[in-house]
């Protein structure tokens, strides 16, 4: 069987969860010409999206029903898990040889079992977490780190290349794509936790912020994530672009696959404690450079904004 | 009195200590036209320098007695203290309204002590930490993160146009170059620590490293650090380009100054914590890269040239 007969109907796309990265990607695919079918949970987005020219559906299954590509823009395995096999559960009415695409972040083994669950119904399946945030979403232009058999990637071709600047093809199985996903979390975590270590004390000895922001990256000292997240700091705005609670969930991930691969990893599990604390004096739903704030009232340290409410979601 | 008054000689300077920095700025300097004198203890390293055209001393007394520039190259404040105020201290010797540059990383405390003895004794002192490693050094293109007088930069603009393509002015009083090295320097050294920590937990998982570095370093998780160490893990080469025991020296001071000033950093705290192992496992005099061995060791990982033996110095 050749990859173009276990896929008709291939550019025929349902995405389900129209969430802040859901609904760009799913308008990236309609831009690109494919036929997009969105669901979520919450109606009104879902009215958004046909307003915008789109389809609806009104169950996930109803919008998988023609799809030779399913797009899973969930928040993570629970509820990857809960679309493919919950109540009213996808999985059971994908047509065959059509393929499931999850874009959530989570453990590699979780990865590769829902893939050997999916393909046990005669379906593909293709791990691919997403990088970019909602602005790239938009444009179609997020990173995707994704691994898959031959038949995944060419089933989901149409749909990652709309949705996409860069997709790494990293192997020929679930999984690889979630643990290099999980490898940039441990990092990304790590970052943002030690820019705001930085930049607190930094505030604490009294320097000028912009200038040791200014020295900083253009220094080895520099992250992407330390030039990224500094300026909300030092505009003390903790709008959330991205919030604390998703890294307690990622780093969360991060140390139950080191715990069960007997793997130290104490940065990470540093930098966890943080994001715990943070959340813990108020501060999940806000932006994740709120870490910031939190070493700021351990210390007495002076920020800017420092005294704003924490964000009310 | 005018700063020009004050200095005379401006452009006669004297380099203390001819290590692979010291060495570097010194030819940088003589190729800028100011005529140096070098002085080191190993004095073979002053034959050197007076082979490739520089004026040797076999003091520092006499190394310093016609400049207006001193250069102190060394590694700590226990060193500069001693090229100072030890026997043979060359502050007793320096010509009045000369400046003494100090190059050393060091707690700002120090750093401020030193300079008001200094000044004491009618001299100018920059607070003048470098960055940028040998390469850089014998280019004149080093960061330099600069605080003092303006008497002080006056004084020693010579030399610091010579060794630098960059110096940040960032205050009139000593302490703040170092304060602001000691931000970069934290920063530093928790990402090589969690460069190592990712990149050996990617080899636990089996994946391709050198996929994981190209996905890394165009994505959120990239630092300075990750780019430029991790290629030596790849190579499984250790050969120190800057050692372990470097960032045991630095994130000491960070934790020393963080004590002090009851400022928690548990990022700096658990990096401190792998260089300290690493040292202790016999890779102190190897490339701080060395961590992701420590890490391998650890957990079983492996990794490019692990079984290699730690670097005889």
């Amino acid at each position: 069987m050749s990859a173009h007969v276990e896929n008709p109907g291939h550019e025929t796309v349902a995405v389900i969860g129209l969430g802040s990265m859901g609904f760009g990607m799913a308008q990236s695919m309609k831009r690109a010409g494919l036929d997009v079918t969105g669901y979520d949970l919450v109606q009104p987005t879902v009215q958004r999206f046909v307003a915008e020219g789109g389809r609806g559906a009104g169950t996930p299954r109803e919008a998988v029903r023609d799809a030779g590509i399913v797009v899973s823009v969930v928040v993570n395995a629970v509820q990857t898990e809960a679309v493919l096999f919950g109540p009213d559960g996808v999985a059971a009415a994908m047509k065959p040889g059509a393929v499931f695409v999850s874009s959530a972040t989570m453990d590699p083994a979780v990865a590769r079992s829902l893939s050997e669950q999916v393909e046990a119904l005669g379906l593909h399946y293709l791990d691919a977490p997403i990088s970019g945030g909602a602005a790239k979403a938009a444009k179609g232009e997020l990173t995707i780190m994704a691994s898959g058999s031959e038949q995944a990637f060419a089933a989901a071709r149409p749909a990652l290349d709309a949705m996409a600047a860069k997709v790494y093809e990293l192997g020929n199985t679930a999984g690889t794509g979630a643990a290099v996903k999980m490898i940039n979390q441990l990092l990304a975590g790590v970052h943002i936790a030690a820019a705001c270590e930085a930049i607190s004390f930094a505030a604490k000895q009294g320097l000028d912020l912009t200038k040791v922001y200014e020295v900083i990256t253009a220094s080895a000292g520099n992250s992407w994530m330390f030039e990224n997240r500094i300026p909300h700091v030092l505009a003390g705005d903790y709008t959330p672009l991205s919030a604390i609670e998703i890294f307690i969930k990622d780093l969360g991930i991060v140390q139950d696959m080191a715990r069960a691969e007997r793997y130290p990893a104490p940065l990470a599990a540093a930098a966890l404690q943080m994001y715990l604390a943070a959340s813990g004096a108020g501060m999940g739903r806000d932006d994740d450079s709120s870490l910031a704030r939190l070493y700021a009232q351990l210390s007495g340290a002076e920020l800017p904004g420092q005294n704003k409410e924490p964000h009310k979601a």
